[in-house]
């Protein structure tokens, strides 16, 4: 089985890179499932619905979300009739929405599950390694596939996340920073790992958003509007195949198309 | 000029690997400068001055240091005898020791300058944009060549910083994550610039720390005595290649180099 | 019902305080059952179980701890074999020790519970909020009076929490900034709450400690090692009395008591 | 000299109840001077021009303000022509408007100072312990009574900047918890000292917000709207009383005024 995850779509840009890439990675990689973290699609700032359905139209199979999650306020009554669109698992109980999914194509069932860490996040929620564990086994009675996408700031949680899943997941892919990181493997027990996959959208900027006003900010501590960033379109990705049978990752490939829109 | 950076070397593995490194490096890459990063050269938990020493005999030419700076106590008063140690240079004013050098070799000068972030770092330091905009304004009387270490952990404030100084150093690398990015570039003021460098030592690991006490932390909360991991030797560097005249990056290049010690 | 409950007891000083208050408080208040919280009792980090001891025979009923529960190692298996002594409710599920116990005296049952805040604390402790909700309808059906000693550092949060338990437990009192607050009150459903109680200890100190190492910290950053204040003894506690048919609050009084050791 | 502070005004109920309070405090205290922290006034978040005339109409000689400073996007600029009203001293160099000054009446002369904290604050505000000791050395030039507001979190960062200053200034009051200390004291070397002064505005609230949508809050975690509350209208203030010719305080006493509007 081959799945493609792209990074946090921030804004405009991102959406529409991703529009460019879908094509470019559906012939090149023959992907069976696509994946995006869309919690900066809408400017920056959460998802709406109307989003939502242009990614389903794309051909996302399932969106995964973040801290940006309720950015926009329509999402908490939306995404409970939307099970393609996942919040973080950890939230407290009886938050609306859902933290995984499985999905079906070509004769291949995927589980998809997106989970949040606390260091240096938002803190106060579950803890993702023993709530991923219970649902894990839970979704291995449906299939041994499953993809993980790890939401956090700080290398040490995301990599003992990995660590701590490695063998009972197909992938656990880090999202959150923008930042892809160099460090793609496969580890001892078959789970294919990156701290940070990156984000899809103008690179010419401080992790999509304009340079100047983030400067004044680190420079003057005052408030600042932030705005979205336009130049340098790319998509950062992660490619993983998986053994069906097994559920064990053979191959995890960093991903970095850049694209000129006009 | 071209200068070779490690990140942050941890514990005795990462010495090791460091000094079975540096002949490869050498010959490889040529350098006229190599610097690392020591803050957790000594178990973990910051430098001493034993350590420094077999760091300077290994023909690193400046050590920078960052969080950890003073975790062994000796170094308070040892860094003022040692100009080739350096503290980030955002302490208060009247700490031990200096955050910048001038070194000379080859008939070529280098200005090195350590530097910490403050967010989800140890923010009460003083504001490292400021401070480091006017060092190098001073560095530049000297020489046009300029590396920073900005060793910080939000990938926005080390972007933004890095683009601040654009134009005006050859290079601003991070260390902090141990975590090598895929990021590495030469932006248009012609700052070679990456994230995150990584970390020298073993990468069976948890950012270098044996992985069950980091998960047992994470999982329980409880207090957990960390160790350091002893498996798959490596050490992260940057090679960047600078114009005398002018003191812009020529070259970025990323390394990884996996060691069998025996 | 009376209920006297002490403030952090912080090192020899507080312990030798507490135990000179003891018959003042015996005499004047007549108190059923006298709680403590012992976080710092042990040089100012947790407590050991020779300390414990000293507690329970001195009277204490019932020790209750925080954020420094496990400062000291022994502690972890300790607490296990003394109900007396109980940690905060909201560590993760299968953390050694209890949060709560109903104790019997005179006739009278008193239900207490330990709980902690998460902001600004350690903030990947379970949901205080609803933890303790659930227990509390666990424990109206042994007996209608309820005293929560609720470890937290932000306002908001404390007075919140205690709003949320008003009409459903007897008492909330916070605990962990070390300093009393003038915000005593019985709140409209019945419940008695104050902000925080204080510390037991030398009160001219910074919390406890002595002045000069806290100023050297905030003023150089650099490490320092704390030492406890010896001068100015007080014991700072809050007095409670319950109706014991409706468990509601019937009154509230500060306590600050002054005491030469010699 | 006499001086009364009123704790952070918070929207429109804290305004009028200020209003309401000060021809009683002005009766019963015969202050020379009346200070207030105006960081909430307008509507919980900042304060206004307008805002800031009717505090100065109703007899408000100096107005400080915190973390809010700028939640009002008018006062970067108002700032900067209107010295009655004080930002916390230590933002950067080039914030706009000042952190101190110089108040005339009766042939009496005060320094008024306002600083901020940094713990669990905005932490990357310069060290308010060196700034306000070179501050208070130039104003004492000018007269030895001096009135710091130091808005802060941690009871430590305020104990000890208070400790740190005894002897330099007439009097150290704290601001931000919105919850009054009940530990006025006067240092040994004369400087009169409150950990929180409290806040202005209804007090059947949480820190002067309506209860429900708090809890809704720390319950759930989602994004809340927070209104302010309005039942039970109260002034929280401290009255000080400083000698002239040294500067030293002579009486600290808690104001807490309750107040019915119609
Ligand atoms: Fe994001
Ligand atoms: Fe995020
Ligand atoms: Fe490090
Ligand atoms: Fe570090
Ligand atoms: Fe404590
Ligand atoms: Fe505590
Ligand atoms: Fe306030
Ligand atoms: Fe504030």
């Amino acid at each position: 089985m081959k799945v493609v995850f792209f990074g946090d779509v921030v804004g405009e840009v991102g959406r529409e890179a991703l529009r460019l890439s879908i094509p470019k990675i559906r012939s090149f990689y023959q992907p069976d499932f696509i994946l995006a973290n869309g919690e900066n699609a809408a400017g920056g700032n959460g998802i709406t619905p109307k989003i939502t359905y242009e990614f389903l139209r794309l051909g996302i199979d399932v969106i995964t979300l973040g801290d940006h999650a309720w950015d926009q306020k329509e999402i908490i009554s939306f995404i409970q009739d939307e099970p393609r669109l996942l919040r973080p698992i950890n939230y407290p109980p009886r938050t609306p929405g859902e933290g995984y999914i499985i999905v079906k194509g070509n004769g291949k069932k995927l589980a998809v599950v997106c989970a949040m860490g606390r260091t240096f996040m938002l803190p106060q929620t579950e803890n993702p390694f023993l709530i991923c564990k219970k649902i894990v086994t839970e979704l291995k009675k449906e299939t041994p596939c499953i993809f993980v996408d790890f939401h956090a700031e700080a290398t040490s949680e995301k990599i003992a996340f990995g660590r701590y899943l490695d063998g009972e997941v197909s992938a656990v892919v880090g999202t959150h920073t923008h930042v892809q990181t160099a460090d793609e493997t496969i580890f001892p027990g078959g789970t294919a790992y990156i701290t940070d996959v990156g984000f899809c959208g103008a690179h010419n900027s401080v992790i999509g958003r304009e340079i100047a006003p983030i400067i004044h900010r680190y420079t003057t501590l005052l408030p600042t509007k932030f705005i979205l960033a336009t130049e340098n379109p790319r998509t950062d990705g992660i490619f993983v195949e998986i053994d069906e049978e097994s559920g064990k990752a053979k191959k995890i490939e960093r991903i970095q198309l850049s694209l000129s829109l006009s």
